[in-house]
């Protein structure tokens, strides 16, 4: 059952029922606006990670400021935003079984779509996807970049499975999918550039690889929001897979610039809006939302622009927060926004979007692409 | 937008579409039956808790089985479940918003509903609503049974609000809440237990401070699965509000028994299909559900009856497991079922249950209080 809006355009931000997904809408914009500009010198483009934000709204909006498309990691998130007018998508993820990859052919007739592989097995099974759809579709190779997760080796082993998909008459080698994901949350500058720095030239050899067996690599994709702008100056990436840069989190928050200091390139824009319903004894406040409104996998969210209120523990639906004797309580009803640990899994939550700008509701955006895991 | 669900009736399980959130049926009714048999020999009722499900279709089950009624933690889980059939709930929690209330209210009409205080305030906002609705509402207080969260002290100051209540021309007082958290998960049933006689020590003599002041509890609830024991044979419990046992996780798992082992009164019933869809090197397989399919708030997913095979890490869409030499690696396409280290949010991920036996899928249910956290 699709639950029904906790906002209405033209509201004060503290009418709006909770727990609502706010969007802080200028600061959201100037993320956008700042995203694009570091962009546009360089050689790549964006293709901004839908799996952040999940929804076509957002979508074309990133588009209408330069990124080429979009990636998802699910079929199902493809799907939202073809459906929802955005004609460009990668799905930078192996995808596996027959139903699956059926909806991924039928993309075809209204989108531009690519999809990843790291084993013969997926080629086969695409290619008989694409022939049973009568279509032709679009396979990237994706290596290990240094995650560890998903993806073959540099080199020979990538190369071999561009020739099987090249070899196959109903697919296109697309190029390279190149994700270090485990880089985006290293602290300090240095460590995220070292990472990078070998994911680069892991991934330049392969492309020359490639391009020595008549390879040539359309895309070259990667890059996170904690690493975008070494990969866009490597001359070797053409795009670059930053999703969570829209919103970040408190966990980006952490990450650090050359100074030692947090990293301002962009600013918080996604808050969960929460009301005190008790504060039962002194140091104590309770709010309606916890594990099932917030994400906790990458710490528990903090109270923006409130140090003194800790978040100190998370139950189904409750965060408990403390503060000390300097702090005067919050009162039942009063609304705190709260910054999620982790942006990407909390989105995925919601049914709606709420917009708001000076302190007004001024749009709702659905989010399509919620439960969309197939 | 729902998301269609992932099978159809008469499947076998290994062709249901993954990432998909499965009953094993037999496990399920064994839970339901045991429950019910546990609580028929207490004075005690069962008020099962629909945070853990938010299913009217399993709450009719439990009713059936001799439930009173249920339990929700939000007005909006409580409309799917009087929406669904479900005639006598508590929403065992403070709610706050004059839109919210006026909803509860509302429920007045098809149900037989109570809610629950820790200040005068939310009696005061009750009150209003009831009297806009032209209703009168059963209201419980919260006593902190020892979770530190919500609720009033034991005693004077709980007697004090359960006077407001009965003194508002809209309201009646409808008992005690007295529901201890953090006891559940205490591993050992020496801590549970102590625990629990607190609760019930100070919840009996609230009870009875009431009592001699013409204040008589209708409603004395709490427990959860992990305690409800202790609370059905303390003689002061009316009501209990265990969740969890219906499906039972990987937290709820690690609870021991007095001969230190796992307690085994309740069987995991609940499990996400996941599909093998990279198997890049020796030792790691990864699958295609993570954060967003399944909570790790209490501790990464176990792979069920698979103790060889460790999920190790997990990203957006994506668990990555490892195992050792000797096991031979899971292949793409290959299915496994996870045990959710925590139910509850696990479940509010999900549109759909597929309800499988003996291998086949028998049965669709739609969560339709997935998202309802107003």
């Amino acid at each position: 059952m699709l639950q029904p809006p906790p906002a209405q355009p033209g509201m004060r931000e503290d009418e709006v029922d909770t727990p609502a997904l706010l969007i802080d809408l200028d600061a959201f914009e100037a993320n956008l606006d700042t995203m694009a500009a570091l962009v546009a010198p360089t050689a790549a483009k964006l293709r901004a990670h839908a799996k952040t934000h999940k929804s076509p709204v957002i979508a074309r909006l990133q588009m209408a400021r330069g990124a080429v498309g979009q990636c998802t990691q699910k079929v199902a998130e493809a799907e939202a935003l073809a459906w929802g007018g955005v004609g460009n998508i990668l799905v930078s993820n192996e995808v596996v079984g027959a139903a699956k990859l059926a909806r991924f052919a039928a993309l075809t007739h209204i989108a531009q779509v690519a999809i990843c592989v790291d084993h013969p097995a997926h080629i086969t099974a695409i290619e008989a996807a694409a022939r049973d759809a009568g279509t032709r579709l679009s396979v990237l190779v994706e290596i290990d970049a240094g995650g560890n997760r998903c993806g073959v080796p540099f080199g020979a082993e990538a190369a071999e499975l561009a020739r099987a998909i090249a070899a196959s008459p109903n697919l296109r080698f697309g190029g390279l999918q190149s994700y270090h994901g485990t880089a985006q949350h290293l602290r300090t500058p240095e460590e995220r550039r070292a990472a990078i720095a070998a994911a680069v030239e892991g991934t330049r050899r392969t492309v020359e690889l490639l391009r020595q067996q008549g390879l040539d690599c359309e895309i070259v994709g990667g890059a996170g929001t904690g690493t975008f702008q070494f990969e866009a100056a490597s001359g070797v990436y053409t795009e670059l897979q930053a999703g969570s840069y829209v919103f970040m989190d408190a966990d980006y928050g952490r990450n650090l610039d050359a100074d030692g200091k947090p990293v301002t390139t962009f600013r918080h824009s996604l808050f969960v809006l929460a009301t005190v319903i008790s504060a039962p004894v002194p140091g104590r406040a309770v709010v309606d939302a916890g594990h099932k409104a917030v994400t906790v996998d990458s710490g528990l969210p903090l109270v923006w622009q409130r140090p003194d209120l800790r978040c100190v523990s998370a139950s189904d639906e409750h965060f408990k927060i403390e503060f000390g004797p300097e702090t005067t309580s919050p009162v039942i009803g009063e609304k705190l926004r709260l910054v999620p640990g982790h942006c990407d899994p909390t989105v995925a939550r919601y049914d709606w979007y709420v917009g708001v700008r000076a302190g007004r509701v001024e749009c709702l955006w659905p989010i399509v692409a919620r439960g969309a895991m197939a």
